[in-house]
């Protein structure tokens, strides 16, 4: 058996999100699943390092496949000639076969995109939110400070599974501001359902100044997602990166 | 009479180009007549600067109206939350009523983008022409310059009709090499029907090493379409902007 390690980008604008929902048609895995099928003409199953939400696009979205026969050098061309125009294979690597993209995943990055100006360009209005306010960036700077390190990140998911773990590492936010937009970037060792949009949310209401950025911890404190701000939508996320030792 | 120039942007992917094709829905000429027609509450007809085709960008197309009464202060915005989110309306400005976008346009620029590496961005792909060849920039650049000047662009056009004058003359083409893509830039005082698409085809000719840049004179010359290069794709398109006095 060959195991493989393959990394992707997407525009998720119009699929149901990464995960495969039965037959469901319309998502990234179940395309990449099909298409690699043809292309191999062997029935193959992928593991994501995560799942992403419907609408959400991926950089960098990392996963996992075995095989009973190598690849052949012309897979990567093969495959992208076959897949849609907003699908994409970036890279294959063989791996061991104990390698597995959602287990050995060390940490992730993701960036949020948003544009506080008039109106967003209309070759970008499906990769950013249209937020049309003035924002205190140093405040929510501020407010991302409470965020970093090890928290339980209760107050900031939608996910209520009761017996999984909340606890999460972040090891950076960085804010920035560039023509025009807003870019959250957010690096830590995972992050819970919602959790990104949850929190670009919760510093947009502190960069309004809605809220106070030492809010965050009481809002951590909580773990009640109602204490948190609104979810922003999921056109203006991007899963960036997915780290591996 | 109120007459007035407005400036629109959009991404003309999923329209059948700029001018209205009796009563086809999908065009872009249409859908601005239509939502500008609901939001004043008067049948309207605007007057491009000139077309652009199925599939063709703009980032600043220019067009006027006239209407028997001024528009509320609150119209671009209402305009806007009508449109659909492809096409925006960027400008409005009240002019004399002697104004006319297209007999008045002093000059225009056309940009063109061109992905030269093992596949474009799938944020990009709906923008760039994907012709994944070693170019050599310096020879289109060489090429580039035989096209400015007074021309008659005859081989460097689809149109044929014979009435028409196919007089034209360019003031500057620029070429860009940014972010593993090639910009093309073109500025003159009005382009034929694919002008830019075939000059830009030949271009690519050239950098290619299929054509000489001096061969340009001779296309020139020859006044006959099949001298010329290749058309290139609509989607890498973009009227950037229309000049007035």
């Amino acid at each position: 058996m060959k195991r493989y390690k393959l990394t992707c980008a997407y525009d998720g604008s119009r699929y149901k999100g990464w995960q495969r929902l039965g037959d469901c048609e319309n998502t990234i895995q179940q395309k990449i699943e099909t298409v690699i099928g043809e292309v191999v003409n062997f029935r193959v199953s992928i593991q994501g390092s995560g799942r992403t939400d419907a609408g959400v696009h991926a950089k960098g979205q990392v996963f996992d496949m075995k095989l009973p026969f190598p690849l052949q050098e012309n897979f990567l061309i093969k495959v992208n000639q076959e897949l849609p125009e907003d699908i994409r294979l970036l890279k294959v690597e063989e791996v061991s076969g104990a390698f597995r993209a959602r287990y050995d995943a060390k940490s992730k990055t993701y960036e949020y995109f948003v544009c506080t100006g008039e109106r967003p360009s209309v070759f970008e209005t499906k990769y950013v939110y249209h937020f049309p306010y003035m924002l205190d960036v140093e405040a929510m700077r501020k407010g991302a400070d409470y965020l970093l390190g090890k928290h339980d990140f209760t107050s900031f998911t939608d996910d209520k599974t009761e017996e999984k773990s909340k606890t999460r590492t972040i090891y950076g936010i960085h804010i920035e501001e560039q023509d025009g937009k807003i870019m959250f970037r957010y690096w830590g060792n995972g992050f819970l359902q919602h959790m990104v949009r949850i929190m670009t949310g919760t510093l947009l209401e502190i960069g309004r100044g809605d809220k106070r950025p030492e809010e965050i911890t009481l809002i951590l404190e909580a773990k009640n997602r109602v204490e948190a701000g609104f979810l922003v939508p999921a056109k203006g996320l991007f899963l960036k990166e997915v780290q591996y030792e």
